[in-house]
């Protein structure tokens, strides 16, 4: 059998230099177009490759699937068939689009019914979430809000280094890349012995993180090991999870962010496997103090995933703003799940759960504008001449990722959100 | 045309004193039994209405349904209708079994295909939760929390009076009535100098809260005002959202509850529609200091509704240890909407939204053993002679609720969980 992984084997299709999306990527995702209702798709350089054309075609016979789990506007059908079907699946695009078969590239009829350019489609939310959870997993990041709105010297609370933090986050307002957000309005405490005001958020911020998504987990009442997690999540994506921090400072004590967080979180459109990132899994950090038993874990749970923002200020050129990595995170995926699920919580098909904030050591690591430009007292200079401490009305935020080793690059595309003015 | 609410209407099924259930009620549910798949009912006294039955036999005709509109396990797709269409769909079951009607009581063949004796089915999950919000809308109750473990001189938060604090909640783990949970795993902190341990709760314990269900919202950016919330409210239940609470002191600073609820929320599984509630409507609090003009409400949108809980040893009879009202809620239901959406954030069809713990001025009315007991001060005598400071495993825990008026009650039944030894 071909193995997707292989970094020899190449595609039959053209694949620019440094695209996110080589043979060996085969990301899952939803699409649509003009004449094209949403559907199940992957993508190989810029082509993007229609599922369900490709199952009615007869190309993806003897796999566990049917008709409507292509057809349809979200990966929930596929991810409910389990990991082993989503690897074969996988498998069998990776053996289709290989140079060294003619399967499907002999039939110049089926590539056309089957092939997309990536400019005529539309990219669409990939997954119906049913719980979102945040993570909280970045030490450099937890550590920067401690010091800047605690005390430096005891940045991090007493639970930070024995428990992945989390909480439950808004699903419904979980957007694709490419849809635009309204500045959020909500209340805002502008001093100490002022009365709250109603208006605009002033702070706005990204968050940049990454969330992965799961397959069924186990009834209620059950957990998921670290060593069983990896079975569990199909894959991951950026999530930029919008901030309103002056809304955020009022409104958090004692219950957590609301508001402040549940007006948007955009999320890139290509789900990229688990199996196509494992080539990139790297040992975690040191932890310390010794973490409790149900949070130890064995193999590689971490991932050299490289991440940047930029911003786009309206008509004019990026400025990147941040250079991170998905390395830098303290708790990993297996220890987040593991503890998501330690008090019996069930875990469903299409949860989808975020890094926090991915912050690296240093300053032009953090990310978010909050540690940017440390709580507004260091303004970034963009190419165009402006400043920015938070972002402005009409503003595109970007983000991307990728992994690179061997000769291959695996990336995960953009997500791309612009800023509109408060309604 | 008869309306629905009018005390003085009788239906031909009969109705036993004290029921819940009368003719004016007709709450919604989901219903199962041996021989009949998951589908969506009403109830009438001690009889369950098959409404998918109803709708083969032409009895829904000229109303804005489908037959897998209640030939389905959620109420979610008759809600997706709107509220005209379900408050029309009540209004002609209402007809249809009032006693001055014979349309079906005249067909005996039909009322055997309909009707189904309570004993005879499972009540199921009712909603299929889209996301899930917690509120804290009780002063009573956030005034105990705050003189327990903080400054009883200042036991309110600063932004309590200005703001209906809410969290976000997890969707996953809401189950129906009769669905037993497993007393919940997780970090705890036996004191200030020592590590956090692992094991079993110990200090589990319900929250009396209720719970209203929407209809579809408005787009992402949008809000719904305090004058157009009734529109976008279906009905409501009880919940019991049970709590860990030794879980919770240790992990719910920065980001709010997490584990110590996420491992079950109980819920009573008749929707009660507004539409049937509205004669119980009454005036709030005054709030003080004025609230935010986005907060402000004109009519009646507090309830009437009576509350308690009673804990069942095993082998043994039940105790009532809280007599409570939601009308205690300081922030109502129209505030709590108006709150959720201002930031643009969407609702949508099936989201659930809980008042937080309903306690009253007097400890007979507080909502949930850490109040009853005050922390474990003052354990409660049960009539098999036991004492309770929180709840053990093999209780029962059982909380009902009614309203009551010009001679007709509207209840909700009740929702009742027993307790299981951790795993």
């Amino acid at each position: 059998m071909i193995k997707a992984n292989d970094p020899s084997i190449q595609s039959w299709l053209d694949v620019p230099e440094n695209s996110d999306f080589p043979i060996q990527n085969i990301p899952f995702g939803v699409f649509k177009s003009e004449n094209v209702s949403a559907r199940v798709g992957t993508r190989i350089g810029d082509h993007v490759i229609d599922l369900n054309a490709l199952f009615i075609l007869g190309y993806l016979d003897n796999l566990p699937f049917a008709n409507t789990d292509f057809n349809t506007d979200s990966l929930n059908k596929i991810m409910k068939k389990g990991k082993k079907a989503t690897t074969d699946l996988r498998n069998r695009i990776s053996k289709l689009f290989n140079k060294e078969n003619n399967d499907l590239s002999s039939n110049a009829h089926h590539v056309q019914q089957v092939i997309f350019p990536v400019e005529r489609i539309e990219m669409c939310m990939p997954v119906q979430v049913g719980d979102y959870t945040d993570f909280y997993s970045s030490r450099d990041h937890a550590t920067n809000v401690g010091t800047m709105f605690r005390d430096p010297d005891n940045a991090l609370l007493p639970n930070w280094l024995w428990i992945p933090v989390g909480y439950h986050g808004r699903a419904s307002s979980i957007i694709p890349s490419g849809t635009a957000i309204r500045r959020p309005k909500g209340q805002q405490k502008p001093s100490e012995n002022e009365a709250p005001v109603f208006g605009p958020c002033k702070l706005l911020d990204f968050e940049l993180e990454m969330a992965f998504v799961t397959f069924d987990g186990k009834p209620l009442g059950d957990s998921i090991s670290t060593k069983e997690a990896k079975d569990y999540i199909f894959g991951m994506c950026i999530m930029n999870d919008w901030s309103a921090r002056d809304i955020q400072k009022w409104e958090y004590v004692p219950l957590g962010p609301f508001l402040a967080k549940s007006f948007a979180s955009s999320v890139s459109p290509w789900i990229v496997t688990m199996d196509a990132l494992e080539p990139f899994s790297i040992e975690g950090p040191k932890q310390e103090p010794e973490v409790l038993p149900y949070l130890k874990y064995e193999g590689n749970h971490h991932y050299d995933i490289n991440l940047e923002v930029g911003i786009i200020p309206e008509k004019s050129e990026e400025t990147v703003v941040c250079k991170s990595n998905y390395k830098h995170m303290y708790w990993n995926m297996a220890q987040q799940l593991a503890h998501h699920s330690v008090n019996g919580c069930n875990i469903r098909c299409g949860d989808m759960m975020a890094s926090g904030t991915i912050s690296g050591p240093s300053p032009e690591s953090f990310g978010s504008m909050l540690e940017i430009s440390w709580k507004g007292t260091k303004p970034v200079k963009l190419k165009d001449g402006s400043e920015r401490k938070f972002i402005q009305d009409t503003d595109t935020v970007v983000m991307r990722g990728h992994c690179k080793k061997d000769g291959v690059r695996i990336g995960f595309g953009e997500v791309s959100t612009k800023v509109l003015p408060a309604n």
